[in-house]
C-alpha cells in the first residue's frame, strides 16, 4: 500500500491468558485474523488496544512481535503516546527500526488534570515526526487536550510528516470537514475513529479512512468502498446493517467487544481484561453475540 | 520511628541533568538533604517527583537507589500508582522487598475520562495492601477521582493495612475533620499535602502529618511541632513568617520550586525539567529566590 493511506485501519486488542499475562500465541492469531478481515493498515497499542494497562516492557514486547508478525503483509501503526516527551520520541524512534509505517500520539497528557499546552504539544509531535514516519494526532476525548482546527491545519502545513488525523471528538464530522477546508492538501489522511459509530457522517464530510476496532472491519470496509465509488445507497443500506453491532460495542462494551467475540470466533482463548476494567456483565455480553450473530463478521468465524 | 508515622514527609523530587537524563548523584545529594533538613520520612516518585514523566525501568532504577542510600535513616515511602491493578501489585512487592516502609496510591485513572469505579478502587487498594506494607490514599485532583469520605472511611476499617490517607482536594481541612470523626481509630495517619499551602487549618483539623515539598520542611517542621505541643501562638507565628514562600511554590512554581532551590543552594547542578513541563519563566524563578533568601531554608544553603 501506498501513500496516502486511506481505507480500513482498526486497532488490534491485546488479548491476555485467564490469569492476565499477554498472550503472544493469541496476539498473532489477532493479526492473521485481521489481514484475513482485508483490513488496509493495523494499528496497534491504542486505547482499544488497553495501552493504559500495559507496562514498558509489554509495550516493547507486543511493538516487536506484532511488527514480525505481520511482516509486512499490511502496513502497521504503532501507537507511541505518553506524557513524556523524551519516553515518546524513543518510543518512536524504536518503532521505525523495527519497521512500523506510522505512529499514532495523543497529544500529552496525565490523569485528569496534567495537560500540555498547545505549544507544548506541537513540539512533541514535531520531534517525534523526527524519527521520519508519517504521524497520526489522535483527538480523542480521552486526553483532555482541545485541539482546536486552526492547530491542527498549521500542524500539518508546518512540521514535515505530521499529515495524518484521527478525529473521534463529538461532532467528528463538523471538525474533519472544517480540518479539510482549512488544511487542504496538508490534511493527507482525514480519519475516524471509535468504532466506527459515525462513519457514514465522518465519509460524507471527507474522511478516507477510519479506525474502526477488528470486531467487523470485512463489514465496514464494503460501506467505504461503496461510498468511494460513488454508490451512496450501497453504502447507506450496509451501515445500517452493521450499525446496531457498532452501536452496541461503542455504547455498552467497549474495547471487551472484539475480545468476547473474538473468543467466540476462535480467534483468542480468553476475553480477559485486566483489573479495573471488569469484564462484561453476563447479559451484556449475551446482547453483543445476538447482534454479532446476526451482522456474521469473519471474527466470529474465523477460528471455527 | 514507629508507627503510627507523624510529621512532616516530604517529596523527593527527581533530579535530571541538562540532558533530561537522570541525575542518580544528585538524587543521592537530594536525600542527604532531606535528612539534614530533620524530615520524618521521606515519599519518592511521587507526582512532585515527576512521576509521570518517568519509564517504568527509571522508576525502579530511583526506588532501588533512593531505599538504598537512604538505608533507614528515616523511612521511606513508595508511589506506585498505575491504571492496571497488576502492576501496582508487582511495584508495591518490589518496593516491599528493597526496604519501603510505606507505599501512596491515587485510586486507578487514565487520561481525563478513565477512572476506576469504587469497588474498582478498593480492590485495587486491597490487593497492594497484600504486599504487606501500610498504605496511603493519596486523594488528590489529579486522579479525577472522587473518594468520598464514608468510603475511605470504611476502607480504614476493613482493609489491613490501609490506613495513611493524604488528602489534598479543595478545603482539606474540612474532609479531614469529616474522615476522622467517621473513621476514628481506623484512620492511623491523617495528612495533607500540596506543599503545606494549607497546613494550619489541617493541624487545626486533626492531621498529623503532612507531605510537603523538600523545599523548606525544616521550616515546616517547627509549626508542625508547635502546634502539636500546644504552642498555638509559635505555630501560627511560624506558619505566617513561612506561608509566602510556601504560597509562591504552590500557586506559581509547583514542582519546579524545590528544584531551582536546590540547585541555587548548591544541592543538585540543574533544575531541568522534562518536556512537555516548561521551565520557570526568569521572572518566577526571581520572584521565587526572593521570598526563599527571605525565608532561608537549608535547601538554600546545604551544598554552598
Amino acid at each position: 500500500m501506498t501513500r496516502p493511506y486511506r481505507g480500513v485501519w482498526p486497532v488490534a486488542p491485546t488479548p491476555f491468558t485467564e490469569t492476565g499475562d499477554l498472550d503472544l500465541e493469541g496476539q498473532k492469531r489477532v493479526l492473521d485474523c485481521m489481514v484475513d478481515q482485508g483490513v488496509d493498515g493495523i494499528c496497534i497499542l491504542a486505547n482499544y488496544s488497553e495501552q493504559f494497562l500495559l507496562s514498558d516492557a509489554e509495550r516493547e514486547t507486543l511493538t516487536r512481535l506484532c511488527l514480525e508478525h505481520v511482516a509486512g503483509r499490511v502496513p502497521v501503526i504503532v501507537t507511541c503516546s505518553h506524557f513524556s516527551t523524551g519516553i515518546v520520541v524513543e518510543r518512536c524512534r524504536a518503532a521505525a527500526a523495527m519497521g512500523a509505517a506510522m505512529i499514532m500520539l495523543m497529544p500529552p497528557y496525565h490523569g485528569a488534570a496534567l495537560k500540555a499546552a498547545l505549544p507544548q504539544a506541537r513540539e512533541q509531535f514535531a520531534r517525534a515526526a523526527e524519527a521520519g514516519l508519517p504521524i497520526m494526532v489522535q483527538d480523542a476525548p480521552l486526553s483532555g487536550v482541545d485541539l482546536p482546527v486552526p492547530f491542527l491545519a498549521q500542524l500539518a502545513r508546518e512540521v514535515p510528516n505530521l499529515a495524518y488525523f484521527k478525529i473521534e471528538t463529538p461532532q467528528a464530522a463538523a471538525k474533519l470537514r472544517a480540518l479539510i477546508a482549512e488544511g487542504g492538501e496538508a490534511i493527507e489522511g482525514p480519519f475516524d475513529g471509535e468504532e466506527a459509530i459515525t462513519l457514514m457522517a465522518d465519509l460524507d464530510a471527507g474522511a478516507t479512512g477510519t479506525m474502526s476496532s477488528a470486531l467487523l472491519p470485512d463489514l465496514i470496509k464494503p460501506v467505504v468502498d461503496a461510498h468511494r465509488g460513488g454508490d451512496r445507497a450501497a453504502a447507506l443500506d450496509g451501515y445500517a446493517r452493521i450499525l446496531p453491532l457498532i452501536n452496541y460495542e461503542n455504547r455498552q462494551c467497549g474495547l471487551r467487544a472484539c475480545k468476547t467475540v473474538m473468543m467466540e470466533g476462535g480467534v483468542i482463548a480468553s476475553d480477559h481484561v485486566r483489573h479495573p476494567t471488569v469484564p462484561l456483565h453476563p447479559e451484556t455480553r449475551a446482547g453483543l453475540l445476538e447482534l454479532a450473530r446476526m451482522a456474521d463478521p469473519l471474527a466470529l468465524r474465523w477460528g471455527r
